[in-house]
């Protein structure tokens, strides 16, 4: 029995927690330990700090302390603390998304000629979608006409939707959206208008709040999904890649260099340059450059380049401690402070590229849109550098890696079905779980979160998904979770999978023409990515000729941990989704609260959260979720029974 | 001695406190000592709950706990909780604007029928400054155009300056703003780049973190500069104006109705429509209606229309307690949620208005720009109705109100001083600072804190400036104190100006040819109009030749409560200010973002924030500050000494 059982479930993380010890470096997991217990005002959502006659924390029976001192009772308190999460959330997203738009705006104005318009017929595609006309267009003019309107998207000045919602959500919840007024006009005048509404002394009312607080979450929808199409456009859309995942991926004859962010503009172009640089590494006595990634700007490379993943988010810190890692290129979001006091303990640089994300001692290179492959060329220079310096004393790494088969953007999903459906693609999902061959989809996102255990809960509840014939798709660190032990693989469903998703499985497999088989989980991409995840829960939903609430899909965050996984959850709420969350999010402190964000939402929108934290649990009640709404859709528990290998709790 | 002494200083509230300790209601005064003694992480900012692996504490004796879960050192943490508090005021400062912004367009368009552009001369001299051509053009076509240049600063997808900052500041400070990279371009993309940068993961560095939030500050000034102009195209430009103040103006044979909030789109209608229902209320037996006005939308109303000040932030639940109050109407910020649990101890209906400001239990009466005056009505005839509940056995009514002369715009302020120098108003004052009559400008501002006695350091600190020969202006909460306490009228010069001072006014006085002497604080206005004091600092600098951290000008806010007042606060910094604040603000868990607050700020912007409780030493200190300036500009010692009464510490 490993000494950080408890600390992850993964075998090359025990053994660098190990490495930690000895060395005597304080980790992010001997950091959440310190951290016991939580404040219980903070942890349930009771303690507020919005105006600075505070911090007010409600003790229901001291005289006086019951409310606030401006008398904001719990539900106000816990409805505005829970809102600004989203609002973090989405202007997160968002400013990624509006990054990305601008860089393409750019590219059709004839600056920034490192990038191009990669991937035309998306371009075409999202155009047309959005009512833009493409016949007879210049490409760089489609493309100026598309970028502009994702970034009226988030200036827009009128009431009028944002262009992303308005054209790819189905009907049913356009409707909806409008009628509790949540639909979102401008990303970054909601937000803004959010942090108004939770200002001291305007809105106490819950309800009122949170309503608002799901606008906010739609534009992180919105902004998710112009990201994505605007990647595709710069960078290609994703096609089925084979790769590798987890720490052995670091090569010690290699010059080793980890991607880690959300944003590909730089990650992409370090991937792109790499290539042509393997000779300067060379001369330094390297066999080449290995690039490898964490968190989400490593799905991005992993799903359009094959990048290996390193590791995900709450291990971040073990790739440094192979003592192999020459640079750490970071972008934007979840990159650890800590990085640069552990690299102290190496040789390892620490570089940051964004003006809005730096690291006092990290050495930085501003990203420079105008002149982005030579960014990405002094970054790998220094990397090359680097190498030199390694001390073969503190090198230790640890012996795993497993294969990767990722790439799953929904047009490569959609590509795959049209081999056995060419006219509806689509309905091969959707008459597989009529047939009661798979019982919905499962989707799995988010973080890493050490009030568990690291990805144990990201990799039980898929098991027992997979044992139940649950069709699975992954994106940011869930995915990665699933890439580091081997889930992303077709080991895996002979491993995992019951009769029915086995049976779903290997009918593509038979007709997908790919030179691997398919995964037993389909790895769509990094957390912007949800978009392709609505995407197809959308077409479900047209397909099978009902709103998004009434198809059986599940949504989980195993391990949830950062603003943007509350905006997610959210708006995955409203579209009418169980979300399940595997920490207990802080709104306990107020019953009402509570109650609507598990059970209420679920009148007013059909989807609505599930707090578990207990992964066999969490399994059981995302189970009875799908079996609720395929009962409703009139299946046949029969047909169900026949694939179905155990017995599921409702 | 009163029980209630180290409550208030105010009379009047103390009567009501005791009121409240005999019903058995706890207030806000109570509540504040039931939160005692605070929580030490969240007081001194170093508790971080942006993520939900926390909420993490700064421990640093603790192994593992002298950084949060994800490394982030103090200063990050505490750079990143402060920046989100700017957020948050200019969110909510800007909103209101842009809310005034939208109504203009609306008038404009030839909608909003019971608005009219008031103040055609503003209109033109706004339009003017901004370079929007007026000639031969209709007043509605300038209107529409300047108004649209409002809405853009909210949603600017370029990076070219926002108007209002481009067009009003002095060169010297659009330079160091776009030197120093903290020009805004977009109020609203501002904020939601501000939440980016302070998402999990992204920035570490409490610098970069501080000089976003400086950038999103000046947003937040940016918002309030257009809702001043805005609101006086709307409603006119305010000048000289006698009232009262206290809770002695509620009228025991009147029907009270209190406005409450910040903006005056409602309730400047209210006191429009009000006038012609005088016989409404006299048909139930009441003499009448009497308005008065709580927090800043009272402030709106007094200075453009003469309403009285009923009383103050921290105090308006006492407005309540008088019994006399027959309806509360509010609008946004500031309202405590208190007032409706506490409204049910009496007749009082508390009438909520916007959107994004209710309060459950409350009526709701929905502010509808297409049928204002409509609206206004519904909710007067609601309080004439509830007049007729009133029980005369809970009303108990201090009898002290005091005399207030207000409306002190800029140009009412520059019209006094053109009788005496028509060519260079402006010179008046600086000239009167040149010669050391008086020392210079202090502008008091901002909220109640119940950190500290209600009102006492906005009366004690003005009083101390008075005897030191300092020009006064006001706003906000802290022109309410002294409207409160008599401080703004002649009576006061003769009571606590020092000869400097004195002759100043006196000077005025003699040209003024008003019907009433002058005040010994100019009342310039609710807090958004701190736009007000920054074009009269602004004049100043152009008149002495001088950039504005030149100018003999400090700024306190007494007693800080709100998040708006973190925004005021710091773009007064920016602005080259001495900020006094009479709370410690929750920056001091981190040495270094202290020592960026309070001292590096002055060698980069030319102010920086004094933190001082004690009103004694803080007035030495803005004295102080005042002095430096003084003897930078080499103002001979001599000649000040000459008006001098108290020697000061410097």
């Amino acid at each position: 029995m490993s000494e950080f059982e408890k600390s992850t479930v993964d075998p090359a993380a025990r053994e660098m927690l190990g490495k930690a010890k000895k060395i005597g470096y304080l980790t992010t997991f001997e950091r959440a330990k310190a951290q016991e217990p939580r404040c219980a005002f903070g942890n349930t959502g009771i303690c507020c700090r919005i105006c600075m006659q505070g911090p007010c924390r409600i003790i229901p029976k001291k005289p006086g302390a019951n409310k606030g001192i401006c008398g904001a009772a719990d539900y106000t308190i816990v409805a505005r603390n829970t809102v600004r999460l989203i609002a973090g959330g989405a202007a997160a997203h968002s400013d990624h998304g509006r990054h990305i738009a601008t860089t393409v705006l750019h590219v059709a104005e004839g600056h920034a000629k490192d990038y191009k318009i990669n991937d035309t017929a998306k371009l075409m595609k999202v155009a047309q979608r959005i009512g833009i006309a493409t016949e007879g267009k210049p490409v760089n003019e489609v493309a100026k006409e598309v970028a502009s309107a994702a970034l009226l998207d988030f200036g827009r000045l009128d009431s009028s939707p944002c262009t992303w919602l308005e054209t790819t959500l189905t009907e049913g919840r356009r409707k909806k959206f409008k009628d509790t007024t949540i639909m979102t006009s401008s990303i970054n005048g909601s937000i803004a208008e959010l942090l108004h509404q939770t200002h001291m002394g305007v809105d106490s009312d819950p309800v009122n709040i949170i309503f608002n607080g799901l606008k906010v979450a739609l534009g992180d929808l919105d902004g998710e999904y112009l990201a994505t199409d605007l990647s595709d456009v710069l960078f290609g859309t994703p096609t089925p890649t084979v790769s590798e995942a987890n720490l052995g991926v670091l090569d010690p004859e290699m010059v080793n260099i980890c991607v880690h962010g959300h944003n590909p503009l730089l990650s992409q172009m370090v991937v792109d340059v790499a290539r042509q640089m393997q000779d300067e590494a060379k001369a330094v006595g390297a066999k080449g450059i290995k690039l490898s990634g964490i968190c989400c700007t490593g799905n991005e490379v992993l799903m359009r380049a094959g990048v290996a993943i390193a590791t995900n988010f709450a291990t971040q810190e073990l790739a440094i401690m192979t003592g192999l890692v020459d640079a750490v290129v970071v972008d934007v979001q979840c990159i650890m402070p800590s990085l640069r006091s552990l690299a102290e303990c190496f040789h390892t640089k620490i570089i940051t590229t964004m003006p809005i994300s730096k690291i006092p001692g990290a050495y930085h290179y501003e990203f420079d849109e105008e002149h982005a492959a030579e960014s990405a060329k002094a970054i790998i220079r220094l990397a090359i550098d680097t190498y030199k310096l390694r001390d073969a004393k503190k090198i230790e790494r640890p012996d795993l890696k497993n294969k990767v088969i990722a790439g799953f953007s929904l047009e490569a999903i959609l590509d795959i079905f049209s081999k056995i459906n060419p006219d509806r693609p689509i309905s091969v999902l959707t008459d597989a779980i009529k047939a009661g061959e798979i019982k919905g989809v499962a989707l799995f996102a988010g973080c890493n979160n050490l009030k568990g255990t690291h990805n144990e809960n990201h990799l039980e509840i898929a098991k027992q998904m997979a044992a139940n014939d649950v069709f699975m798709i992954a994106t940011g660190c869930a995915g990665q979770a699933y890439a580091m032990n081997g889930l992303l693989t077709p080991e895996a469903v002979e491993a995992y999978a019951g009769p029915g998703l086995k049976a779903f499985i290997g009918r593509l497999n038979a007709k997908a023409d790919l030179t691997t088989g398919l995964p037993l989980i389909f790895h769509m991409g990094s957390c912007v990515d949800n978009s392709r995840t609505v995407a197809l829960l959308t077409m479900m939903a047209n397909e099978m000729g009902v709103d998004t609430p009434q198809v059986p899909f599940v949504a989980s965050a195993p391990e949830p941990m950062s603003e943007k996984a509350v905006a997610i959850g959210s708006w995955f709420v409203a579209m009418g989704i169980p979300v399940h969350i595997g920490v207990i999010a802080p709104v306990t402190g107020s019953d009402l609260v509570h109650g609507v964000v598990t059970q209420i939402a679920k009148d007013v929108f059909g989807g609505h959260f599930i707090m578990e934290t207990d992964h066999q649990k969490a399994g059981e009640k995302l189970l009875a979720a799908l079996n609720e709404r395929n009962w409703k859709l009139r299946i046949h528990n029969e047909a169900a029974a026949k694939y179905s290998q155990t017995e599921q709790v409702v």
